[in-house]
């Protein structure tokens, strides 16, 4: 029987030992990784391994290094942005406080080192270590760019496109790629998967600026309108200030870094520009093209198509609305 | 002509590349690694190898790991500690701010891992790596303890030479014993040097808090004083408390977590105590207990003494009242 690879994560997780003393130094740790989520980077790393081999035991602890990895980068961000919850529990730097917040995430890094070096094979080892630092290093200037996009006047689409890519894609095409790498895949496969799930996050970081100002209140999970609410420079307002009319620049100057007044008023105005300039179907072109160029990578991988199919079902999941 | 270890790591920490853009991330690194300092972790890395090979060149990069994880310790730490100056410079999160000084940070951590990984040997690797994991996880518990003993009212002695430890002594002993293992050195003669490094580090701290007290303002550096205005628990403080008459345990309460009225008051009347109480010589006492305790590690280690000779140097230097 094939492993069920959602339970192998969940059994690994709940397995791992970060430290015990001091308690508020290691607590907030297994707090954030309690919180749950759809832990997809480690499930898109024994995907992509599950291309090349049945044995996915050896790859489910370098996978989980992807998922401490990525809590401590929502730990630090929280911080960062002053966020009070995080899936609808207190943020860490608010259940204990901002110093805990900083030292907790600075360990969760060194634990993610931990679980990629202690379990990754000799030979495949400083590759596995170069691509997951320079990653890291991307993540973490993916987020400094989308901090400095907020004070600064002019941001292209092109440099909001890279900001996303940094911030939020790199970590699943790494995900992906780590999984077909010690899966004994070729450099040329691992290539393909990592492309795979750039072009994949891409579009999922796309779909969810849409979902801010376009989706169902009671599936989104997120305040509808936060974006254009906190003033956010998404790919919609970008494109949206592009190519707006004299008036309709006017009519957006109005509400953009003014003190809100009546936030329903301003969603509904800015969403009105954004409607009469057919906003959404050019996000939605956008999303479709890296969707596309997502499975063209992924149609690229030398496996057998039936074992792609459950990548493939995860990538669709993933733009469906009601995910 | 033997090589010069300090001039070897003021050539390569020139020649360091820790990114470029966005400036405002990259930017606080070559900040904080400019400001200087002894570079005494990366030299006692070099001086550690020199017990065992001619050839320092191999140890540079992994040597300056050290350093940069150092300065990623104190860039994280100011930020906590809210201090305004480092080394007479402004810290990084008053220069920048708080949320650059996090990222600036996690991204250092990263670039100690790279120089780490991408400069050893792969049979040394997965040790190193898991030494210098387990010692970064020790140098947060460090810093952990000490910002909670801030607000703790029951301190132990033993308590706070384990923070020491921890803080700041483990990643000394690391130091000298990754020097030691790329160098060639066996087990043994590498652990002999890890404790060396890690009884020196506990004297130079306790110096520390020392001098705070008894030294000299013009070669000081720091406010003479400093640790008794802010009540700091250190250890001259644990063991006056631990000894005091019930007069002077009422004499320190008047001081002690209160308004401070008048410093120089404050600063004379908690050092009456320690001089009734003798913790000048205690202090003294404990650290020459740690040093000769360092140097009989050193005379362990079988390597020709004319090449302890200058460890053995260094190690002096740094119990020198003067330096």
């Amino acid at each position: 029987m094939q492993p069920d690879p959602s339970s192998l994560l969940q059994q690994a997780l709940r397995e791992l030992d970060y430290g015990q003393q001091p308690a508020n130094l290691y607590d907030p740790i297994r707090y954030i990784m309690s919180l749950g989520g759809k832990r997809l980077r480690p499930l898109l790393t024994l995907l992509g391994g599950q291309l090349f081999t049945d044995e996915l035991g050896p790859l489910v602890k370098p996978a989980l290094a992807t998922e401490v990895f990525h809590n401590f980068t929502l730990l630090h961000d929280d911080l960062m942005d002053q966020a009070p919850l995080r899936r609808g529990q207190p943020t860490v730097h608010e259940k204990w406080n901002a110093n805990v917040a900083i030292l907790s995430g600075d360990v969760m890094l060194v634990r993610a080192y931990e679980l990629l070096f202690e379990n990754v094979s000799l030979p495949l080892l400083p590759q596995v270590l170069r691509r997951f630092s320079q990653t890291a290093a991307e993540v973490c200037e993916g987020q400094q760019w989308d901090m400095n996009f907020e004070t600064e006047t002019t941001v292209t689409i092109p440099q909001y496109l890279d900001m996303i890519r940094l911030k939020t894609a790199v970590l699943l095409g790494f995900a992906l790629e780590l999984g077909a790498t010690l899966a004994g895949a070729s450099a040329t496969d691992a290539e393909h998967l990592r492309q795979f799930g750039t072009d994949i996050g891409l579009a999922f970081q796309l779909r969810d600026d849409l979902l801010d100002v376009y989706g169902d209140a009671a599936t989104f999970g997120k305040r509808v309108g936060g974006d254009i609410i906190s003033d956010k420079k998404t790919f919609l307002l970008l494109t949206a200030l592009a190519q707006a009319t004299a008036a309709q620049q006017a009519t957006l100057a109005q509400y953009l870094g003014q003190p809100i007044l009546d936030a329903e008023a301003k969603v509904q105005a800015v969403r009105a520009i954004y409607d009469e300039l057919h906003i959404r179907p050019q996000t939605e072109a956008l999303i479709n093209e890296y969707f596309q160029a997502a499975l063209q990578h992924l149609e690229r991988v030398a496996a057998p198509a039936a074992r792609k199919q459950p990548l493939h079902h995860l990538a669709l999941q993933l733009m469906d609305r009601e995910n």
